[in-house]
């Protein structure tokens, strides 16, 4: 009989739904070293939180994360709350010497963001292990580009280009909901996915900004309180009148330039407002002797350009990536049958499970978090003052 | 507590895994009247039958499913055996007053076929429920495209365009296995893949092949027995010496025609030797007022053409088939988050629990498998005479 | 001061457009051995033709072709009018001693066809050059394809995929043309564009079709006479009265399958029904170790997959065919400019012109167009049969 | 007979032959007014510009461009020389009252096109009549979306993303010319291409740019002197010695934001380093109501996205833009018929020549080519700056 590693879960938003997908289905897929065992689910509403545990398949639930941190026959705190409450769970977690894993972003603030990175390197040489989720890191494709630009595939790397596009924010008639408070979100298009942008980017590249010069943007700074979430554009000229109007205090749209370490130049764009475009999350490297392009629409495919193909004979190669030469890829189904968004959670479960069985520290870490951090919030001091260039502080790192 | 359907699956292949994961997903996202329970998992091996039930999540297994078949505590079985068990299996469970689910093909003959048809048939009057497992009905982008169809957004249909393309067997080094003989497989591309599309091209229109025309032929005559199956084709040239041959004896590639009740005319092609193609399998239905073209390899996406938009203004519409408004879609993740191909095998789990529940017939039914047997024996008739038309037996059924 | 060589062109339809450009572009751009000089255009409506010879920039134009093909001062005819009078015309030109270069259909019947080849290889031996203008042979994709194939990078080709969709006949409501009457026409879809899928799978591969197994239809079988041929779906439900309805009398769609002298296996389908499809020719080869793919609507592309590049790194690569290696292209923009469908038309006159000069047999001969024509008789013998195979006459030539 | 239109093209590089078949093909589909006439190719070498007369069809060639704007049977100048002598060319033939159209940039300083512009406007009052080549406003697609974002099919713009994406600078090997010097050529991908997508984002979206905030980077610094263009990245390994090297003075790429004078806002990138980017000009603007997306690689075609669409039928549409409905196409080919590079020569002679028939001012005026100019300017000062954001001068306009 293998060894149990014992689960809670902190949330049970829409990441709580991923999230567990991904405890429950790792250990049927993969050979996992310890087998993970969903046991607490915590949340806010000790109905809803009931309701949740019963139907994701967690053993019990709790409203109390306090408590359920301090468990002994807990090993693992998976921290899936909004960003405003990270800081303080997976400090706790830690400290109470509980494995963690957290939903990005890190946190709100580079403040917290730092906190949370010390507490962390601090566990870790007491063999606690620490995770960030990014999970777009897992999906086999970008974790392929990875390794073919490592291998100097493509050769220097000169740019990027990254954008993480969605268009849900286009209607006016669209209601204000707590993503919109910068208060309760931290910021908007620019830490949500913007965030996913850089990240990817520089796991791709193997690459970190160090300077950065942006643009923050809010076109509709006003939104019905109270109004149903599907305000579909048609409805809006019906005429529903709307009593109240709440005000939107993050960005729908950041885009930002960046330098890299390297040298290397970045663009990046986040927008709410790309209309039609739904999770087009694309990164695009340009290097001396090829290039690699990556769109999260099509999240099977990985596009690779060799520039030392015989002349005539160059074009950017759609691999389709469901081979057994693939990361993760074997433990999936046979080539050509596609995998789809939550399969990287199941990933991130695996590799998260199998760096605590061997002692090793998984990554992202929380300091690669703090990185991101950094830089988004420098793009924001960029923006509030005249776009020019900023440092990401502890780029130097 | 909701009331339990206490599943057992013969069956621990490669379709095992896809079932299982189906069982254990679908009461996740989806609402159910009742609660699907893995309680046994059925294999001729016992240790690595006992081995998947572990792995998979099945309570116990058994290598005897002529015992498991009869038990009481079982409500649904779920056969997932290579075709030339169906028959055997499907009739007992029907008879011991099981649901069944059974994989596609349903049989290997119509003459088997016709047998279950009659057994289910039968059962049905008893309330005894039988499926069967054309899965692709089941990607809300082809349940989608039957909706626009259904409502006459394309006008009457004048011809389909179905291919189903893979290339696992281009390289002549790869080996022997039971897919390639006959007595085993019953058939070759015809049969586990043009089935597919036949199926599919039927489900998405509304339509019934009544004649069809065509060829079947094999490229690659005798194949090393033993070898890896790796035989890449770099591989090949290493002559690496293998001592034996053995004859293939079913379709590397099937073509042909079809025309349906309707008057509408198809054609098909099924290959195993399309050079690049992993599992492309596609369908374009071109009607009197518009078209839709669907790719499993782009699998959340419907292309769309409506010939009533404004001259000038028209093309195909590129649908990410991942909103609300589709079908199962909203028990599964946000816009823009991609489905993969095992989302099929969960929503056909849901159908097939919901039809139980709600003592309807789920489809598709055996007869509308035995239809598709029919199909693919009318295209073997064809190609061993002189290619010309065959009637589908019962096609005015 | 180049040598001239003094065109005549009969006909002043669509086609006599694409070929003035051809004559008028090509000296612009390419450096030829002797200077095709546009002399006479030749037309049976005096005053359309004059108005003809002055706009596309021919110095004279005649009504009667017989007393131009005798001219002294005339060296090429250019024959560019319906297929039911090609014969007539070339034959005449040949024995007057006058290069030709016919439009396809080289003739509407096999016993034209075979006519015309016969004078044209008799003329050969006088030293009198003749070529069949299946154009697409000029697109450098295509060229590039062949070239590729030639060289053995796809290996041996198993199957080839070709059809040629277009959209133009959907509405019921759009009217007769000569070009759905078959005494004029010859045929329909098969001969108008299946004959170009024919003759573009058999020059890519090198191929030649020795057997056809197909079905013709006809869909809409009555159209208006005089209607305008904007006809849009729109307005067809507006219930404009037609007061008369003709005969069509060719196809509106020919589904085929063929078998290469080689063993390989074709798929061929022509559509003027294809909604959506507007000019879709598209030929895919599939081969041992590699494959190909082209389509029209993407004429400078190119997709060609690679079998022995590394596992894991295998895609179709989009070669942007504009690059100085590949066919014409040096002569006329730099990399990544595109080309358009007349391109073709201008590398066409260059070959020929080449030819001429150089004392060589052109390609396409009459004997190719001889060839497809016996081809898409024997698909015509086929659908009139029931389908079953018929051998293509003279195929073994 | 037609009145004529006499033509002097001042210039015979690439532009040169770009030009001239925009002349010699306009009238031969187009109805015009007026016949041009291709008169006198001036160029500097009096061997290599009569060569080109020969080969392009120009009557006479001349190595005085003074004496040939002067000549009173010139009603155009046409100047495709480097953009460093455009402004004394232009002036001096305005002045001699003649129509001029220029090919872009308008000039190498802002200093430069607003003497040009002085000059133009002077000229206009006397009916003389100037235009600037920014042919990519004359794609068939380009003019169509500026046609349906002023119609309000896409509502509101909020972004706009427009890039220029080229690689035939990645191989370090490849060799400096003119176009890698700042007092030739003004700038480098920044001028060169980063002006086309101002320009082509302005035009669609009719709106104008009036802050910019960037960055420039020249990757590569130095470049081998007097080495073969070819210089393949296989060959840069081969150590071919090169003696010297130059340096390269202008930039590699350019990324920067704009605020148009709505509020909207663009991001845009030049690079002639995206490996595998051949010609990819690509323009994405997004909504209120809708997006449209163009790309250079794929001319003919034009995405358009509308929001109003019902809920679950949304989708990018990708129209073919070859229908009669679409600009200029009526006069080409059938639908489905692609057009190239070229053909935007050719509808801008025409815009041209009618312009001047009608007595009108044609667009892009010299006004607009300054006020791009004076963008790229501003690109330039906050590059050098800190990259903080720059008013464009005279943006107000």
């Amino acid at each position: 009989m293998r060894e149990l590693l014992r689960v809670a879960m902190v949330g049970n938003g829409f990441m709580g739904a991923a999230h567990s997908q991904g405890w429950r289905v790792a250990p049927r897929f993969f050979d996992l070293p310890v087998q993970p065992s969903m046991d607490v689910l915590v949340g806010r509403n000790p109905q809803s939180v009931q309701a949740a545990a019963e139907k994701w398949g967690w053993r019990e639930s709790s409203t109390d994360w306090r408590e359920v941190v301090e468990r002994d026959d807990i090993d693992v705190v998976d921290i899936v709350t909004p960003g405003d409450s990270h800081a303080e769970i997976a400090i706790a977690a830690l400290e109470a010497g509980k494995h963690v894993l957290c939903e990005k972003p890190l946190a709100n603030s580079s403040a917290e963001a730092e906190g949370m990175t010390r507490v962390a390197e601090a566990a870790a040489e007491r063999g606690i292990r620490s995770m960030l989720g990014f999970t777009y890191r897992r999906v086999p494709a970008t974790a392929f580009a990875r390794r073919l630009i490592a291998d100097g595939r493509i050769g220097e790397v000169r740019h990027v280009r990254a954008s993480y596009l969605q268009d849900w924010l286009i209607d006016p008639a669209s209601p204000m909901t707590w993503r919109l408070q910068k208060d309760r979100a931290g910021s908007g298009a620019l830490g949500d996915i913007g965030a996913h942008a850089v990240d990817l980017a520089e796991y791709m590249t193997g690459l970190q900004l160090g300077r950065v010069s942006g643009v923050l943007e809010t076109f509709v700074r006003q939104r019905p309180i109270g109004g149903s979430s599907s305000g579909a554009i048609a409805a809006a000229s019906s005429g529903t009148p709307s009593a109240e109007y709440g005000e939107v205090t993050v960005d729908d749209v950041a885009f930002f330039h960046g330098r890299f370490d390297s040298g290397a130049l970045g663009t990046f764009e986040a927008s709410r407002m790309a209309t039609g475009r739904k999770n087009a999350l694309r990164v695009e490297v340009s290097g001396s002797t090829g290039a690699i392009a990556f769109d999260l629409e099509d999240l099977n495919a990985l596009e690779f350009y060799d520039a030392t193909d015989a002349a005539g004979e160059q074009g950017f190669r759609k691999i389709i990536v469901t081979e057994p030469e693939h990361p993760w890829v074997s433990a999936w189904w046979p080539a050509g049958h596609m995998l789809g968004y939550e399969h990287g959670f199941a990933n991130q479960a695996k590799d998260f499970v199998d760096a605590i069985a061997a002692g090793q520290s998984p990554s992202p870490s929380f300091a690669d978090g703090l990185h991101v951090q950094r830089v988004l919030d420098a793009v924001e001091r960029s923006s509030e003052g005249d776009g020019a260039w900023v440092e990401v502080v502890g780029g130097e790192g």
